[in-house]
């Protein structure tokens, strides 16, 4: 085990111990067992304008266990948090799915009329991983730092030398292949770093190209990818990179809106999982692209911009000072490179703007009527600017997409000594 | 550009040239232009028992550019042959994905009436990726030789030095991170090794607990995910790891029938590329776990045989030798940890070892009844031995699956220092 993980284990031993004395104390007052703790709920998330990020609001819950709805509960909390403080002890790395299963078992208590009664302690691994959720935000301790590992899926290549555990490794000796995140990237050091910026490129594909091409050495670039949806070690290492090496981090992902969603989620964070954000968001990342106005110009915002006042709070000529727009794509390109969008997109890109934005923007009244009006469809705040509203709007109109591929089709130089070094140089990125 | 690309890249563009100029050479016979390729069916499709691989049959196909029925694919053929030709001059990495976009445009021309058709090269990537694989068999090269790149999934750590690009990379000084497995494998070279055997993970997040573990350097292994069903770089780096440096390979994988297919593409490849099993087989690798018989032990196969006489062509008798096992879970352990099988894992078991088979050893009619009867399910050869026989009837009969981090919730050190050790040594591992 390196000496790192020593330190961290007896540094999380120590938080789970002093967390959970206020327990032994209540009993020994002769209180009620209870556990006081933030409320994990939507309506306890709170989008905070200034950090740009989301945080959970002031709402706390309180889990006695002397209350028949608490009770499983609290039982709960406390069976994971001895079995994570044994795991610490026994030096095991559990994963969240075997936590589940260590926790797994069916307890037998006899009730009020004397009935034989089984319960399990829990029976999917949602229960018990939402357990664990409670316990980071109970004890502010993200569980990576309680050395429960999970699968990873994030690489890096570039001019860094990072200490990992005992070893000293450097990220632009990796040959054709590529450096895989730990899982636990808080206990990682940076050592030094000659770059000028960190571009994360959501397709792992789309990396191998970049790097082969010699990209992150001509461009001083730190490469790195989330090999799609980005998970918690990717977006904290990112994060790291951001806020400790002062790099500016940019986001590269396909042209739709799940890619949208993809460059949100560094940013801002997953809605569930806002008591993260504080520790995992990167709110001052930015989106290089591919956005619609460098597949499409600007041409069809343009025409819906004579049809409608305002959108999203907005007025029309608050849009139509937004920076005019060249296509990056000829029109026999785009016919050979665009992609239908698929009903899913759609409501995912509702999801981002709000169905307000979407019925005003949309023309064609045929779309317009397949839209699903939903409550709550307000849309996500970061994603109501003028930039983000005219991306969507064209997105609406020509219900298309674009994948990065197609870029690097245009030729592989065409991505990495145009497209992307004139995106970043002209500030042409939308925050 | 690395050195070992510049060489990889001169090559193939070699052997393309080569293998194309029997076409000008046809021409400028006058003779019809015609390409001749081994048959990419399933009819074609032979199990080497030899060999222990699956290998394409003698058959071969004719492709004529003058014969209406060929014309398209001929076209489809050397249009992507000169498309991946370009992109070698281009100093290019495509991906398949990008390889589709590149050739994809439509070709306007006059039918015989003189209307004006407009007909597409390829419509979708299925069918841009067939004619890549047909350019694989007719150039006997795979993709990665022609520098066609893909996102890669696999992991290695482990005392093995390997030269990778320009760079020489210490396996064993990763931290808590790991080495990402480069898309072109058979680029690299290794350089030292300090190893006993490999030990193949299907589980990233097992791999994880088991790097962090210290297990490698403590058993001399080699350590590799394939993180779920492996690709084909994964494939053929463990193979080279099994051929060059001639180290035994051990796969671990869930308890299920996915499981036990994910060893079999390890070990025979896949029934749809099976082309490709000459180069990215490992036909001598082992499955050491999760097995059946290590949840359940033997007992439930022994009450099958009492009924059956016979088995996928074995006697009750020759399937009574098997080795009796003991079962490492405990009763109540079982009860905690077992997952119940869903439909497709049933129907996932009956591909593996044959409908008739799963009919036999099924107990209870009422399951027997579930099973559907299709043409052609006669089960892999490779898994109708006595050892796979009794697994399946286990499962066929318990209807239950296990995961490895079941065993490791059991305690890391019961995995690693226990139960995989035990299983290597005590050659308690099925062929």
């Amino acid at each position: 085990m390196s000496s790192v993980d020593v330190k961290a284990r007896k540094n999380a031993m120590r938080v789970l111990k002093e967390r959970f004395k206020t327990i032994i104390e209540q009993i020994q007052r002769g209180e009620k067992p209870t556990l006081i703790m933030p409320k994990r709920v939507l309506s306890n998330t709170i989008y905070d304008e200034k950090s740009k990020m989301l945080l959970l609001g002031p709402d706390v819950l309180k889990r006695s266990f002397i209350d028949v709805n608490e009770a499983r509960k609290f039982m709960q909390t406390l069976l994971m948090a001895s079995i994570i403080y044994e795991a610490l002890v026994n030096n095991e790395y559990p994963t969240i799915r075997d936590l589940f299963y260590r926790g797994k078992h069916s307890i037998s208590y006899r009730d009020v009329d004397g009935k034989l009664i089984h319960e399990n302690t829990w029976d999917e691994q949602k229960e018990s991983d939402s357990v664990i959720r409670d316990l980071e935000v109970f004890m502010n301790v993200l569980r990576e730092e309680m050395l429960i590992l999970s699968k990873e899926k994030g690489k890096v290549v570039g001019n860094l030398v990072i200490k990992s555990g005992d070893d000293v490794i450097d990220l632009s000796k990796m040959g054709h292949g590529a450096y895989s995140i730990e899982p636990t990237p808080d206990l990682l050091e940076f050592r030094d770093v000659d770059a000028e910026y960190v571009l994360v490129v959501e397709k792992d594909a789309v990396f191998q190209q970049l790097h082969r091409y010699g990209f992150w050495r001509k461009y001083k670039a730190i490469l790195v990818t989330s090999a799609g949806q980005p998970d918690r070690a990717t977006r904290r290492f990112v994060r790291r990179l951001n806020e400790e090496l002062k790099l500016p981090v940019y986001v590269l992902t396909d042209s739709d809106p799940y890619g949208f969603y993809i460059y949100s989620v560094f940013k801002i964070g997953s809605i569930t999982l806002s008591y993260e954000s504080e520790r995992l968001a990167t709110p001052n990342a930015r989106f290089i692209g591919v956005s619609m106005t460098d597949v499409f110009g600007d041409g069809v915002f343009q025409k819906i911009l004579n049809n409608v006042r305002e959108l999203g709070g907005f007025t029309k000529s608050a849009l139509g000072r937004l920076k005019k727009k060249k296509p990056y794509l000829s029109e026999s390109e785009r016919k050979n490179y665009v992609i239908k969008a698929k009903q899913r997109d759609i409501e995912r890109a509702v999801e981002l703007v709000g169905y307000d934005v979407a019925e005003k923007c949309i023309e064609s009244s045929e779309v317009r009527s397949k839209l699903k009006k939903k409550e709550g469809l307000t849309g996500y705040p970061w994603f109501r600017t003028p930039e983000w509203i005219r991306e969507l709007c064209i997105f609406f109109n020509t219900l298309n997409k674009l994948e990065i591929e197609a870029m690097a089709s245009k030729g592989l130089k065409f991505l990495a000594d145009t497209y992307i070094p004139e995106k970043i140089e002209g500030n042409d990125w939308i925050d």
